[in-house]
């Protein structure tokens, strides 16, 4: 049973699952799905049934239909072998949730798309003050980020394996640059985001490597 | 070894663990961190090298130091004996964890203290506004999340036990009361929540409940 995932080649959330893919070696058939043309597919009547809640991404494999990206990676994780995105000793495995959290809840539900989108029309903003937004609770959180990842990294995020935090943490970079945040506040951050993009897990990910990127 | 809870009565996040906590029936000790008291507890010297995200709920259990509800609960599960938070079934696990997501990364962030806060200060907006924020984006969550529970709840959120999605759901609709959102368009998360509100496990996790309610 080859997986299917429903993907948007710039959704950070989307990049996290297709990097967890890579490092399992999971052969998988791509579905675009556009968030922005025709005031966005995720929007459809048919993409509404299969994830009401009109998000990328989405993962089917066999009976398993699966939204949010921390549920598909767990998933991917237990489902195939190959490497362990989650540790299976507790306590490495609570810092590794923990730090997918961080990013998860912390930081990108803030700056996505379709907050971006309120902010400007509700409360009548400009770009500035809108780029500013995602710029500060980016800071925020990867200012607790670096501090954490003191002391459980080493080339990535978690040792030196690759793990489901690098999955969360080279998209939220990626975000992090197109907001202008200066990486050089987070040394830790930069150099297992650098680690990262060394590995064709990774790079094969990227947004710009996908059938849909324009 | 006792756990001890770092938690504050009205935190949603805090009462998601001590729920789960509950369930599991695990004896802990309970540290209050007041949110609002002198700034705010949770950004003492002290308090941040536990969490250097300067939030609560936070976990210690022997040499277990952990940070995010997502992470603890989880810990919680594999740690203790007890009811299963997370199911072993593969695919109803995955369903869990996504429920669990909706609220965590897809309502919480959008509307607690911190990003309240900020959104009124920063926008220079009224209590109207900010009140209306709160309920939108909850109402958004809460309209996915009704759909998606017609196919995995019975008395609770997965079936007729109660699961890690019924320790997320709780505490929202208590945020969702105080945001004055109307849970008659919403009938499984009201009978759900009714359902879960007779239950010990969870009334005993009430933020009116703790020792250091006010």
């Amino acid at each position: 049973m080859k997986p299917i995932l429903y993907s948007y080649y710039r959704s950070s959330c989307s990049y996290r699952v297709r990097i967890a893919l890579n490092i399992k070696k999971i052969d998988y058939d791509y579905k675009s799905v556009h968030l922005v043309k025709d005031g966005g597919e995720q929007f459809s009547d048919q993409y509404q049934e299969l994830n009401p809640k009109s998000e990328v991404p989405f993962l089917i494999h066999g009976d398993a239909k699966i939204a949010q990206s921390m549920a598909i990676i767990d998933y991917i994780d237990n489902a195939f072998d190959g490497p362990d995105l989650f540790s299976k000793n507790l306590e490495e495995r609570a810092k590794t949730i923990q730090l997918c959290e961080v990013i998860n809840s912390g930081i990108q539900p803030l700056q996505n798309l379709k907050v971006l989108k309120d902010i400007v029309k509700r409360f009548e903003i400009n770009d500035e003050q809108k780029a500013a937004w995602g710029k500060y609770w980016i800071e925020e959180g990867f200012n607790a980020l670096e501090e954490m990842l003191k002391s459980t990294s080493g080339k990535y995020s978690m040792g030196d394996q690759l793990s489901a935090v690098d999955c969360f943490l080279v998209p939220q970079v990626f975000n992090a640059n197109r907001f202008n945040v200066d990486l050089n506040q987070y040394p830790k951050i930069k150099s297992i985001n650098e680690n990262c993009l060394k590995t064709d897990e990774i790079t094969n990910a990227a947004p710009e490597k996908q059938d849909d990127a324009v």
